[in-house]
C-alpha cells in the first residue's frame, strides 16, 4: 500500500465521527426536488454542498441554475493531462418524506439507532455523494489525488432529472472525462461487494379518469353512472394478464431477450427467494410467469401503481360516488424499450380499453431508458480491485432493476461509460418511510472509493 | 282553506328572512358525526335544536345522551287522544366537508348565491328539519295544533345510526305514534312533488389489501412483489361483470323482481336519461343491462367505490410500491336482501379471488335493509293533497335509490309506516362539495308541512 493510501485511509477512519456529522448536517436540509414548496431548501442543499466541495480543494466550484434545481460542479485536476479524469455524478434531491405518520424519527431529523442512521436522502443518495467527497478530501489531504475529478451533482434526480441533459449538452468541454463513477447503486447485503453493470429505464405516468361533474350521492345515482374508481380499477387490471405478462399493445416487442449465458450468471447470484421474501416481508413472491425473481427484478419490464387516489379517503364512511379517480403508474424499462414508445403503448390501451361513460387524461411525467454498460474497462477493473481490498472476497457483477437514466445520457452525450456502485443496500428503505444508511458499510464504502481513486490512477 | 291554515300560511310567509336567519345560524356548527373531533359542535347542534323546540312551545324536550352522539326529542301533545300522532324524524349531522379544496364558499359558512343557499348540511338534512320545525312553529302560534306531533332528531345519521334502534327499543312508550313524517328524501325536480314510497338499503365496507411490510423500491422490487394497489384493482375489477350485474355469490338470490305494473309505474315518471344525464353531467350513462335509469336506482341493487387510497398521492411522482391499498365500497340493497348476508356474501368473493401473495382485511361499517312502505294511509293522503295544494298538481310517487334505514327500523320497532318526503333536490350535491338547497322549493316545503299537519289533523 503506497503511503498516500495509507495515510489516506488512516485518516478516513480518524475523522468517521466528523464524516457523520457533517452527513447529519445536510441530511436535515429538506430537498424534497418534487415540491415547489422546498425551492429554497433545494439552493441551501446545492450551496451547502458546494461549500464543502470548496474546503476540500476544488476549483472552479459554481452553482449551475437551472430551471428548476441547480447543478453543483467542481474540479480537481491536479494529476495532469496523462491521468484519466473521473467525472463523479450523484444527486442532492430526495425522495418526498411522506407517509409522516410511518417515520418513527423525523425524516429531516436524523437518528442513529444502533448501526443505522435513520433520515430521507441517508442512503439515496446523500450519504453516497458524501462517501465520494469523503474519500477525496482524505486522499488530498496527503498531496496530489492520482486521478483528475469533476464532481458533477444534480438535484432533480428524483423527478427524472428533466434539466441534466441540456446542461450536459451545454457543457461539453467542462465535463470531459475518461469515465464516470455513479455510486447510485448499491450492494446486495452488507458483505457482498457489488459492481451494477446494467440499469432499467423508467416510464412514469399519472392517469385520471373523469366521470360525472361532481361527487355523487351514492344513493341517488348509484346504477347510473359508471363509477370513475370502477372504471380505473378495470383499467390498471387488463394491464396485467394472467400470467403477469405486461398487457400494453406491443410493450414486449422491444424487450432485448436473456442469453442463456446471462440466465446462468443470473442463477449464481446469492439471492434466492428467501432473499426477497426477507427483505420485502411480503406473504409470497410473485411475477411474470416464466422467469426467476433475479431475472424478474434485473432483467424484465414492470409495471407498478405508485399511488391511488378516489372520493372519500378518512376514516369512517361517506357514501359518495366520486367525480374522478387517480393512479400512479409507472414501468421499469430493459434494453431496448424506449418510455417514449411505452407512451405510445398505454394510450393505445387506454384508448381501446376505456369506456365512453368517463373521460380520462394521461400525464406522463419522467422516462429514461435502459443501459447495459462495458465491465471490461479499466476503471471497472480498478473499483473490483478496490472492493477487494476492503472486503476480502471477490465483488459479484448484477443488473440493476432501478433506474439511473443519466447513465445511458452520459453514453450518448459525453460518450463514456459509468462505473455503477454504492454502498446502500437493499433494505435500506429508499423511497419509503425510516430510509436508513447502514454506517459500518458506509465507512468502508469511504474505504473502498480511497482505494478505487488511488488503483485507477496508479493504472494510468 | 280553514282560519289556523290562512294565518298559518302567512305567517310563515312574513317569517321567511328569519326563518333562513335561524337555519343559517344552525348550519354554522360543523355537525360531522364521523369526526371524533368534532364531538362539542354535535353537543352544540343538538342544544341549539332543543332550545328552538323549547321555544316553538315544545314540552318534555329532552337531550338524550347515546353511546356517540344524543338524540333530541321534544312533543306537543295538545290534539287529544282522538286525534293522530306523528312522529317527525330527522337528524342534524352532517356529511364530512372534504374535499375542501373543490368548495367556493366554506362548507360552514352559508352563503346566498341567486336563490341557493349554499352549506354542508342546508339540503341533507339540517334544512328539511327546519322546515318541520317552522312548520310546526307556524300553526302553533295560531292555536292548538290539530295533530299530536313528537320530534325525534338524532345525531348518527350519516355514520349509519348505530345508536338509534337501541334508543327506539328502549323508549317505544315515549315514541308511540301513529305515523311517521320522514323529510329526509326528497323531490325529483323544483316543480315535481314527489312522494317516496320505496328506499334502498345500504352495506358499507372498508377493504384494505396489504402486500410488503414497508413501501419498496419499484426498481429494486418490482417484478418480484405483487403490488397490493394492482390486486385491489383486480379485486374491484371483478365485482362486476360485463353486463353490470355484480359478481358477489348470491348477491341477486333475494332480490325481489319488480312487478310487470311496477315497471310501467317507474316508466311513467318524468325522469328519462337526459334527466340523468344533465344532474349527473357524466360522459353517458351506464348501468346493469335489461333495466332503465329509473329501474337501476329505484329498485335494483348497485355497488359502488366511494374511495381509493395507496402510496403516493401527492404533485409529481414517487417509485414505490405501496405496502397496502384500501377501498372505501358499498352497495345500495333493494328488499328483501339483507346487508348482513351481502358481508358473507363479500367475504366469500374475497376468500376466493384474493391471491396469496397479500394479506386481507374487511372492515364492516354501517348497514341496513331497503324497505317499501303502504301508499294507502291516511298520512300519505294527507301530504297527497298537502303537496297538491302548494305545487298546483298531482305529486309522483317514486321508489327512492338512497338509503334511510329508520323507516325499516320503524316498521320492526314502532310498528309504524313513515311518510316520505323532503324538499331536497337531486342536484343539491348533497353528500359532495357545494352542497345546496333551493330556497323557493325550501319555502314551499314549510307551506306543504304546513298543509300536511292541518290536513292530517282534520281527517281525525
Amino acid at each position: 500500500m503506497s503511503d498516500q493510501l495509507s495515510s489516506a485511509i488512516q485518516f478516513a477512519h480518524d475523522e468517521r465521527n466528523r464524516f457523520l456529522s457533517e452527513l447529519i448536517n445536510w441530511l436535515k436540509i429538506p430537498s424534497v426536488s418534487t415540491d415547489p414548496d422546498r425551492q429554497p431548501d433545494m439552493a441551501k442543499t446545492a450551496e451547502q454542498l458546494a461549500d464543502k466541495l470548496r474546503l476540500i480543494g476544488c476549483k472552479n466550484v459554481q452553482v449551475f441554475p437551472t430551471p428548476r434545481h441547480p447543478v453543483v460542479f467542481g474540479e480537481i485536476l491536479e494529476a495532469g493531462d496523462q491521468a484519466p479524469t473521473v467525472l463523479i455524478y450523484g444527486h442532492y434531491d430526495v425522495q418526498p418524506p411522506e407517509p409522516l405518520a410511518e417515520w418513527k424519527s423525523g425524516a429531516f431529523e436524523p437518528s442513529i439507532r444502533d448501526e443505522w442512521l435513520y433520515a430521507r436522502g441517508a442512503s439515496d443518495m446523500k450519504g453516497q455523494v458524501m462517501a465520494s467527497v469523503f474519500a477525496v478530501e482524505s486522499i488530498h489531504r496527503f498531496g496530489k489525488l492520482p486521478v483528475n475529478i469533476k464532481f458533477m451533482i444534480e438535484g432533480e434526480e428524483e423527478i427524472g432529472s428533466p434539466s441534466l441533459t441540456e446542461f450536459m449538452r451545454s457543457h461539453k468541454e467542462l465535463l470531459a472525462c475518461d469515465v464516470a463513477l455513479n455510486p447510485d447503486a448499491g450492494m446486495i447485503a452488507p458483505e457482498i461487494p457489488t459492481i451494477i453493470y446494467s440499469l432499467r429505464g423508467l416510464a412514469y405516468f399519472e392517469l385520471r379518469v373523469y366521470g360525472p361533474e361532481h361527487d355523487l350521492h351514492s344513493g341517488l345515482f348509484g346504477g347510473v353512472v359508471h363509477n370513475p374508481a370502477v372504471v380505473l380499477a378495470d383499467l390498471i387490471s387488463g394491464m396485467h394478464d394472467s400470467e403477469g405478462r405486461i398487457t400494453l399493445p406491443g410493450f414486449y416487442d422491444s424487450v432485448r431477450n436473456l442469453t442463456h449465458q446471462e440466465r446462468i450468471e443470473l442463477a449464481r447470484l446469492p439471492l434466492d427467494d428467501k432473499y426477497y421474501l426477507d427483505r420485502t416481508g411480503a406473504p409470497a413472491l410473485w411475477g411474470e410467469a416464466g422467469y426467476t425473481s433475479n431475472e424478474r427484478v434485473g432483467a424484465r419490464p414492470t409495471l407498478d401503481v405508485n399511488g391511488l387516489y378516489s372520493g372519500f379517503t378518512g376514516q369512517g364512511s361517506k357514501t359518495v360516488i366520486p367525480s374522478w379517480a387517480m393512479a400512479k403508474i409507472s414501468m421499469r424499462l430493459v434494453p431496448d424499450q424506449d418510455h417514449n414508445d411505452v407512451h405510445k403503448q398505454l394510450l393505445k390501451y387506454l384508448e381501446e380499453k376505456a369506456p365512453k361513460t368517463v373521460r380520462w387524461e394521461l400525464i406522463p411525467f419522467s422516462g429514461g431508458p435502459a443501459s447495459i454498460s462495458d465491465i471490461n474497462t479499466p476503471a471497472t477493473h480498478a473499483l473490483y480491485k478496490a472492493m477487494k481490498a476492503v472486503w476480502g472476497k471477490d465483488p459479484v457483477y448484477k443488473r440493476e432493476g432501478g433506474s439511473v437514466p443519466v447513465v445511458a445520457d452520459m453514453q450518448e452525450i459525453l460518450g463514456i461509460e459509468s462505473v455503477l456502485t454504492g454502498f446502500g443496500l437493499p433494505d435500506d428503505c429508499i423511497h419509503a418511510p425510516n430510509e436508513h444508511l447502514q454506517l459500518p458499510v458506509w465507512y468502508q464504502g469511504i474505504d473502498a472509493l480511497i482505494h478505487f481513486f488511488m488503483y485507477y490512477g496508479s493504472k494510468s
